[in-house]
Formats: C-alpha cells, structure tokens, sequence
C-alpha cells in the first residue's frame, strides 16, 4: 500500500469511499468486542484457580505462629513481606503488605499527605494552596482522576522510550515547591509499555525537590509482567536513591492483580523505613489490619520470587499471541501508510497507538459504530485531553486472539478513515 | 462477705494485708493471661474453616455471571449485597460490600467527609474551623481514636441501659453545627453490652440536625452476636428514619470480623441510596473494586441471615460459658462487697465493669503485675481519659474458660485492693 500522505485528493476520497464501505461490512457483522481496559482473560485467571484451594490448613499460623485468621499486624505477615522483597529486591523492612489494590493504597497516601502531610513534611498538603503533580503523559487514566478529585493540577511530562522528560521534571520539581509529586509506571509503562533506562532512574534519586514533603509515585505494577524471551531491565530506584541518600522520595506500589485475582489479589507499598513507620503511625488509625489469610494463601501458592516467574511465565504464553496479533495486524493493515506509529512492548498490558493529530476521537467513535470497544480517546491524559488528539490505549489482554484480529482490523479500517478525513483538503 | 462501706478503718487495713498476700499468691503462679482485646479465640475462628475449602469453582460466577476474579463491581455483588441487606433489614440498593474493615470504612468515610464533603452538606468537613463528635461513654476505642486523629473535638454522652442520653444529644446536634457526628454501637454496645431501646433509636431518627452534614456513625459490629437465648430487639434505624425523611443522616456498618475471620471477613456500609450514590462516587477514585472472591466465599459458606444466625449460635455456644464464667465469678468474689456493678450482656464481646472512683488505673495495674492484661484503663473514653477512673472493659472471648476464671479471681482481688485503698481514711 502507498503512503497515505502521497496521495492526490482524488486518491484520498476514493479510498476514503472504499473505506466507508468496508466499515460497513464491519458493521453487518455485529461485532461486540471490548479492547478497552487491562482486563486478563478468564483463561489467564483459570491459570491461578489452585490458589483457591490451597489447604485450609496451611492458611492459619504464620511461620511465626501468628493466628492469620485472627486480628493485627497490620503491616503483614513476614512470609508476605519476605516474597514482594525479594521480589522488589528491598528488605522486608521497606514493606507493608497493605490489603488488594495498589490504586487504594495510592489514594489513600495522598489522602493522607493532603490531611497530615508526610514524613518530613512542615504542614499537611491540603494547608499549603495551590498543588501540582507532574503527569508522564501519556499515563494511566486512573492515576491522573485521583489527583483531578483533590484540585491538584496536573502538568504533562512528555515520554519517550527512556521514559519521562527528565529535564522537565527536573526543572519542576527543583523550583516550584507546589510539585508535591509524579506519576510513574517505570516497568512496561500504561500505555506504551516503556521502560525507564537507567539514566532516567538515576535522574529521578538525584532530584532534589524544592518542596519538603515531595513523593514519587513509583507504580510498578508491570514489574513481572514480561511476555517475550526479553525482560526490560529497570534499575532498582531506592539503589539508586541511596547514592543520594533520597530513598524518602519514594514510595513503590505492586500487587498481584495481574498475577493472580485482580480485586483478590494482594497489594504493596514499598518504602524507606521512615516512611514505613511513618505511614503505619496513620494506617493503623484506619484499620486493624490487612486480609493475612490471603496474604498466606498468596505465599503458599505462588512461593517466592521464582515462583511468581514461572506462574508468569505460563500467563505469558497466552499474552504472547494477543500481542503478536495486535502488532502484526497492524502491520499488515497500516504499515506503508505514514499515518501512526505503535509501541510493541516486551511486557505489560498495552499497546500504544499514535496516529496522525486529530484522529483519535474519531477513531475511537467509529469503532464504538461497529460494536468494537476502545478506551477513550483522551484517557490517558490528565483531564481526559489529549492535546493532539492522536493517541489510542490497545489492551490486549481480555479478547480471545481471534476477536483481537477482529477488532484490530475494524481499528485499522477507523483509523484509515480519520486519517484520511483529515488529510483531504 | 460484708459490704467494704461498712467496715472500720481496722477491718479495712486487715483485709487490705490480707489481698496483699493473696495477690503475692496469685502472682507467684506465674500468670501470663490476656483479657484486652475483643479477638474471637481459637476455637471459635475453627468453626469457620469450612469456608477455606469452599470449592474453587464457586467462587467464579456470581449469580449475574460476573467473573468474580476480575476487575469491577465497586458495590459488591449481588448476592453479597442480598445477604447483609437481608441481615440489616434493607434493600440491596442501601449496601456497599466494601473490603474487610468496617472500621476502615468508618476511617474512609470521616476522610472524605473532611476533604470533599458529605451528601448535602455545603462545604468539607475540613473547610469548617472546629468540629465537634459526640461520644457516647463508655465506648469503642477505636472510634475515639479516629476523630482524634482528625482533631474532632470529642464530648462525652453518658450511657445508659436505654442507649445515650438523647436529650443531650438532641441539644448539641440540634443547635450547635460544628457537631458532625456521634459514634454509636447500638446493639451490645461496647463495652456494655446494652441495646439500644426502641424510644432512642426513634430520639435519633427525629433529630434535626443544626449542621447540613451531620451523619450517625451506626457501627452495628454485633447485630448477630446474641449468645444467650433471648437477642435483644434493636429496631431499624432506618424504619425509624423513614417515619422523618431523615434516612441521608445515617450511615450503618457492620462486618463479619466476629463472624468469620477478623481482618479476613466482609465489611458493609448501609446508607440511604442518596448517600450510596454520593459515596460509589467518591470511592470509585480510590479502587476499582473490593475483594468478590471473598465475597462469594462469604455468601456460598453463610448462605443467608438464616445461615448466619445458625452458625452465630455455633459460636454462641463457645461465649456463653465464658461470660457466664465472667459473670459468676465476679457475683462470687465481689457480690456483697458494694465496690463495683458489672453488665451482664445478652450478647456482643464485653462486660463492663464500673468500680468506685479512683480504682480503675490501680486495677489495671496491679493486674498486669499478676500477669493478667487489662484493656488499659480510660481505654473506654476519649483521650483515654475516664473522668471518674472507675471503668474497667472485660473482653472474655479470646482467653479459655479456666483462664478466664484464673483471670477473673485476680481481677477481683485487685479490685478489692484498689478499692480498699481509696476507702481507708
């Protein structure tokens, strides 16, 4: 096929014609296919079901004969703590094993700090005016709408593959003591599946902030979740940060939600020992403790670091062929075009798509049209807006991989249309 | 034995060597013996391990054929929902199954209602100068600890066998709109163990309130937690706010902590559809959803309120003896003596003991010193302050029958050893 942007008007329009013709053929289908959120498959969360019948017997004592089934230690049982350390290369120290949503603890550590403040903070976030948080753009929906209910204005970072804008970041955060914090997903990051380098994380442990209470929102929610024989290298941000004696700049979050039961799962917040205490003095105002029967039945199951690699590596068998399928069909369908470019990640739960600015929208309208569900355009933008209007979040992971080539060819279809709507003068 | 008022000032300093002596006794056994915490014991959290084997393939589909293992459903299934509103008295659309902490709920609830605001209130809690919780003494901890934390100013109600006393109540809620809240266990409250009667539930479902954004925390932590033959009656908040239009005032909890496992269990909030509305809202930022496979867990093994109230009466027939043991050896060793009165509760996990004034810390003392821990005196009140020193919580569920009765001699020769040293002139 011949470059989209070679094309005399003619061309376009009659392609353009053909191309409504072929959505409408589409349509005919009635398709109901859904590529909009970073849902496993039921085949993926088949794969955990011994979880669930893991012996009763092994969910009571802890080894260190704590009763699970009974109230406390709200910071986690040692097993717990040992697994999500080791598999975050931290001490069990650093941890607290904090109920089944990461999102929730995220919330929760602004709530707070907004209420508060936070270790080595003067006054409480929600005494100090007008705040900002620096969003990576684009991100993930999600963590943007938590800082949008508190008032906080976000600021876009723009990405590359070596993630955020460092200079950027680091000129935001170093002079305006309104930033209290960033949004990251450094591993396989929501939605272009990058992985911050090296540099980029050293970059982040060597910020010195202009405000006392700052924090990195490092979600590394990603951070087992390769596909390919390639795992992404992310260096370990609180190494990095002990260069600099910054390890209170971060906090960490994981959970296993997209390795065992999302909403079932166990969440994690990763943290330097004066965060830890500090955030469990107000934590433990809030509740009692944390589900510790999951928590063991998570350990008895997935067993430690190696464990968790091996179960990841059968749910890596089904994402594998989505993956290939999205890539590969868009490929096949766009690839001479010169109308959008996207990511194809070694791991994670998305594919990024940016086409040509103006089309997303549109793009995501016509596929609704016909039955083919995307998350919005705009989502991954604070505020919903994408100021160029061209980029798409694919999430692969819930369609079966014959309802993904499906749906991807109705999406090349769209976004030909867009583009060419776009492109005739 | 003789009424301790009614002794000389000779007979007082004789008895008083004499439970010196015995106290040295009693300590030299070597007791290490714990009657602090409301923790169901051993035995009783035994009882539920049939839920742990629930078979795996039930815990998929709920009965809308939701995948319960995956992401969504902020409200909980339905048939969750069924199950606490058939409990509660309410109708599916008044539940929220959220988490495993109702005190984490409290917690969220108080939080948000001092960043963003309540239904119907014109501005955050946060954004009014001093606010004021009433505090019906004595009372829960817990609750206590969080207005604390918030810097709620606290005012003490006293209690009554008839609940708090509402003329009171009604002159601060109704003219005074700093007032944002009252704390309430409202059935075998803690730690009296009293219920509510039907007049006061009316005095609160009649209040009108002088502040937009005044809301009743109803923690009914023991509405299935009878463990005599007769369960006190508690009528329906929420009938009785129907008769008002007041329903927006009230929000109701209750979990399955004490049901099946603490910390492990299913947490609800009942509130007017108006406020479940408002709520869904506000926590739809903080998760995506809360744990359904423990949901399903939940509503496969209790089955409904008729299954809940035969396995309650299971665990009825671990409690009985042990308030009986309690209350027994209390009449026993204190009966004649005129130096304490003690509740003698139809269900819910406490007795409370009221001694003269002055005892309770010296109580509490000596106690530990024979190596039987106490809920720290003042524990009862806000600021951990009793006024009158005189209050000591008994929580007989977790230690066995024979160490309760252990535990409970000792307490009465502490007793009368506090007492007798405030008596002697």
């Amino acid at each position: 096929m011949k470059s989209y942007l070679k094309l005399t008007n003619e061309e376009k329009k009659a392609e353009l014609e053909a191309l409504y013709g072929m959505l409408e053929a589409e349509k005919a289908k009635g398709y109901k296919l859904d590529m909009s959120r970073g849902k496993p498959a039921p085949d993926q969360l088949d794969m955990s079901m011994d979880m669930l019948s893991v012996a009763p017997e092994t969910m009571i004592r802890s080894c260190k004969g704590t009763d699970a089934r009974n109230y406390g230690v709200l910071d986690g049982l040692d097993e717990a703590k040992e697994l999500f350390a080791e598999i975050l290369g931290l001490s069990p120290n650093n941890i607290i094993v904090g109920g089944q949503s990461s999102l929730n603890l995220m919330y929760d550590c602004i709530i707070r700090a907004f209420v508060f403040g936070v270790y080595g903070g003067s006054k409480p976030w929600g005494q100090q005016g007008k705040l900002k948080f620096l969003c990576p753009v684009p991100g993930y929906d999600r963590h943007f709408r938590i800082t949008e209910e508190f008032g906080i204005e976000m600021i876009n970072i723009p990405m590359s593959p070596e993630g955020p804008d460092m200079a950027l970041v680091k000129e935001y955060v170093e002079n305006d003591p309104a930033v209290k914090g960033i949004w990251c997903v450094p591993k396989y990051s929501n939605p272009q599946g990058y992985t911050y380098s090296a540099e980029t994380v050293k970059a982040f442990a060597a910020l010195k902030p202009a405000a006392d209470d700052f924090r990195i929102f490092w979600d590394n929610a990603y951070i087992v979740h390769a596909f390919r024989e390639k795992d992404d290298e992310l260096l370990n941000i609180f190494d990095a940060c002990a260069e600099y004696g910054s390890e209170d700049m971060v906090y960490e979050f994981m959970s296993t939600s997209k390795v065992t039961f999302p909403g079932s799962g166990v969440a994690v917040i990763a943290a330097s020992e004066n965060n830890v205490k500090f955030i469990l003095k107000q934590m433990g105002v809030q509740t009692i403790g944390f589900d510790k029967v999951n928590q063991l039945r998570h350990v008895n199951y997935l067993k430690d670091a190696e464990g968790v690699k091996a179960h990841m590596e059968k749910l890596a068998e089904l994402m594998r062929p989505k993956f290939d399928c999205v890539v590969n069909t868009l490929s096949e369908n766009l690839g001479d075009l010169e109308i959008g470019k996207w990511t194809n990640p070694n791991g994670g739960y998305f594919v990024c798509f940016e086409g040509l600015p103006g089309t997303a929208k549109r793009c995501v309208g016509l596929c609704a049209e016909a039955g083919v569900k995307l998350t919005g355009a705009g989502a991954p933008f604070p505020y919903g807006k994408d100021p160029e209007d061209s980029t798409i979040r694919i999430a692969p992971s819930f369609p079966s991989v014959e309802q993904l080539s499906d749906s991807i060819k109705v999406f090349c279809i769209c976004q030909r249309i867009a583009a060419l709507e776009t492109l005739i003068s």
